[in-house]
C-alpha cells in the first residue's frame, strides 16, 4: 500500500452503520399517490397501507388531503381528498397502531378548514400538514394557527422550491419559521434539484427553523432518478422528517421509495418486511392502471423546471413515446 | 430576511452552471445491455446507437466484448460478444464518427486476447478496456500491456470494488495504476454503494491514480436508484472517464442513463435530442424482451451486497412478484 492511502480510522464504512434517533418517517403514499387517480383508493389498498405502516415502524401515515367538497366533488373524487372522520374511522377501527400516528394535509386555498377541520378530540388524525406556495404564506399561518389551537400538531410544506428566489425564499422561511409548526419542509415539487443544492437549502432551511425550535423536513421526487439519493442528501444536511411512498407511488415521476429509505435508516425500529409485503399485495397491482415512475417526459420537466402536468398530458396523449417531439415542444416554449 | 441567510455569493445555483471539459463520456449500452440477452443486438439497434453517440458528442462507444469464442460459443451469443473485425466494419462504414471513438472490454480470464485483439492499425477500435476482479489483477496487467504494445489505448476496471477489504484495494490500486492505462474504473457492479462511499472510494482511487498521471472513471448500477446520482457524486470528487448507457441499458437494474447525465453536463459539446430518438426508435422496445430495470429483487441484492445473479434468476421463476419470498431467501443464506 502507498503511504498516501487513508488510514483505517477513516474507513468509508462507518458514517451510515449507526442511526439517528430524531429521523421521522413520514409515509404519504395514499395522500400523494391520490394525484394519480383522484383519491379513488379501496379501503383494502388503505387499510393494507395502514398496517404495513404500523408493522414497520413508520412515524406517520398521511392518509389524504382535508381539501374542500366545492372544489373537489364527493361524485368525482374519492373519501381521501376529504378524509372525513367516518371514513378515517373504518379504516382504523380495531387496527394495531402501535406507534403510528395519522395526518393529513390541507392545501391553501384548496381546504375548508375552518370547518373540515375537527377539534383533535374527535379526530382519528393527530397532524395536519399545511401545503402552500410561496404567495401563500400568510393564508398559510392561519391555518396553522386554526389547526394548532384545535389540538393538532402541525407541519408547513412550502411547495416548489425550486421556483422560488433565493431572497424571497429567506423571506418565506422567516414567516413559516414563525408558525410554530413542528416542520419546515423542503418540497421539491418538480424533481428539478441536485444533490448539492438539496445540500445547501437543507442547510439553508435549518438557519432559519433552528432558531425556533422547529425541524427541517424533505420531499423529493424522482423526475431526475434523484428522490431516494436527494432524500438521504438531505439526511446527511440535517432533516430529520423525511417522506416517502411505498414503490414511490405519487405524482409524475413519483417519490422517493419507502423500501429505498428503509434500507438505508439503520434504526431498528424500521422493518423492511411489511413494506416488501404491502408493495405485492397492493402497491405493484396498481402500477398498470395509475403508471407513475419515472420516464422521459418527466425527466425534461424536472431538467427544465416545469410542473409535471404537461409530462402527464403528453403521455396520455396519442403521441406518448415520441419523446423528441415532447422535447422540441418543451424548448419551444422555454 | 435573517441575518443568518447565507449571503448571495454563495447561492446554490453556482457549483452545476459551468462544466468541466475534461470529462469524457462513454457510452456502454451494447456492451453492458448484452448481458441481458447474450450480446444478440440487430444491426440495426447497434448502428442506431453508434449515429446517436456520434450526434450526440460522446467521447466513446464501447460496442462489446472481445470474449473467447470457445467460452462465448458464436452459436449462443450474437457478434457484440466478439467484436470481430467484419462486424465492426459493418456497422461504421461510411457512417459519420465525429469525434467518436470505439473500444471494447476484455475480460480477464474470458478473453483469447493474444489472438483475438489485431493491432490497432487493422482494427475499427481504438481502446480496449480490461475487465477484472481483485485476485485477476496481474493477469489485467498483461492484457492491458499486450494491447498497448498492439496501439491501443487502455482502462482497467476493478469489478466488484464493493466486495474488496480496503486494505487490498489500496495494493489493488498500486498494481493497476502501474499499468500505463489512461484510467482506473471504480465499478460498483453490485449497486451496493451509498454516495458517500462513492465520493470516499474516488478520492482514494485518485490518490493513487494521480501521481501516474492517470484518470479515474466511475461505472454505476442502478440497484438502489443511485446510478446517476453516485455517477454525479464521482464526478464532483473528481472522476473524469464516466460510464452510462442510453435508458440505463444494462444487467439486473441497470446503469446510469446517459439521458441523465448529458442532462446535467453542461458541456456545450453534448446533444440531449439525438439521444431521446435512439431511446424512442431503438432502445425502449427492447424493454418488454430484456426487462433490465430496478426492481425490488435487485434492491435486495444491492441492499446485501450480492451479485444480481440470484434476482435475475427469481425474476425468470414462477415466483417472480413475491418479493417477500425472495427478501426471506436472502437474508437465510445471509
Amino acid at each position: 500500500m502507498s503511504e498516501e492511502t487513508p488510514s483505517p480510522q477513516s474507513s468509508y464504512s462507518t458514517n451510515w452503520v449507526g442511526f439517528r434517533p430524531e429521523i421521522k418517517v413520514l409515509d404519504c403514499t395514499i395522500r400523494d399517490g391520490g394525484l394519480m387517480n383522484d383519491s379513488r383508493f379501496s379501503d383494502d389498498v388503505v387499510r393494507g397501507v395502514l398496517r404495513a405502516c404500523a408493522a414497520a415502524g413508520i412515524d406517520y401515515m398521511e392518509i389524504g388531503y382535508k381539501n374542500s367538497k366545492k372544489l373537489f366533488s364527493p361524485d368525482q373524487y374519492g373519501a381521501w381528498r376529504h378524509c372525513d372522520e367516518d371514513d378515517l374511522r373504518r379504516i382504523v377501527e380495531g387496527e394495531d397502531l402501535g406507534g403510528l400516528q395519522l395526518c393529513a394535509m390541507a392545501d391553501a386555498e384548496k381546504s375548508d378548514y375552518k370547518t373540515d377541520i375537527l377539534p383533535r378530540e374527535k379526530s382519528a388524525l393527530s397532524m395536519i400538514r399545511i401545503a402552500c406556495y410561496i404567495h401563500q404564506i400568510p393564508l398559510a399561518l392561519e391555518m396553522a394557527r386554526d389547526a394548532q389551537d384545535k389540538g393538532y400538531d402541525t407541519c408547513v410544506n412550502l411547495m416548489a422550491a425550486s421556483t422560488v428566489q433565493e431572497s424571497e425564499l429567506g423571506a418565506g422561511l422567516d414567516l413559516l419559521c414563525q408558525s410554530g409548526a413542528r416542520a419546515v419542509y423542503l418540497v421539491d415539487s418538480f424533481g428539478h434539484f441536485y444533490t448539492e443544492e438539496v445540500r445547501y437549502l437543507v442547510k439553508k432551511y435549518l438557519i432559519h427553523a433552528r432558531p425556533h425550535g422547529m425541524e427541517v423536513g424533505v420531499h423529493m421526487h424522482n423526475n431526475l432518478q434523484l428522490a431516494f439519493a436527494n432524500t438521504v442528501e438531505g439526511i446527511v444536511a440535517g432533516a430529520n422528517y423525511v417522506d416517502a411512498t411505498m414503490g414511490g407511488l405519487g405524482r409524475g415521476a413519483g417519490n422517493c421509495p419507502l423500501e429505498l429509505l428503509l434500507g438505508f435508516l439503520h434504526n431498528p425500529k424500521f422493518k423492511l418486511r411489511p413494506v416488501l409485503e404491502c408493495l405485492q399485495t397492493h402497491i405493484d397491482p396498481l402500477r398498470a392502471e395509475l403508471g407513475w415512475g419515472f420516464d422521459i417526459p418527466y425527466m425534461i420537466t424536472g431538467l427544465y423546471n416545469r410542473h409535471p402536468r404537461s409530462a402527464i398530458k403528453h403521455n396520455a396523449s396519442e403521441d406518448r413515446g415520441n419523446h423528441v417531439a415532447f422535447y422540441d415542444k418543451v424548448l419551444e416554449d422555454y
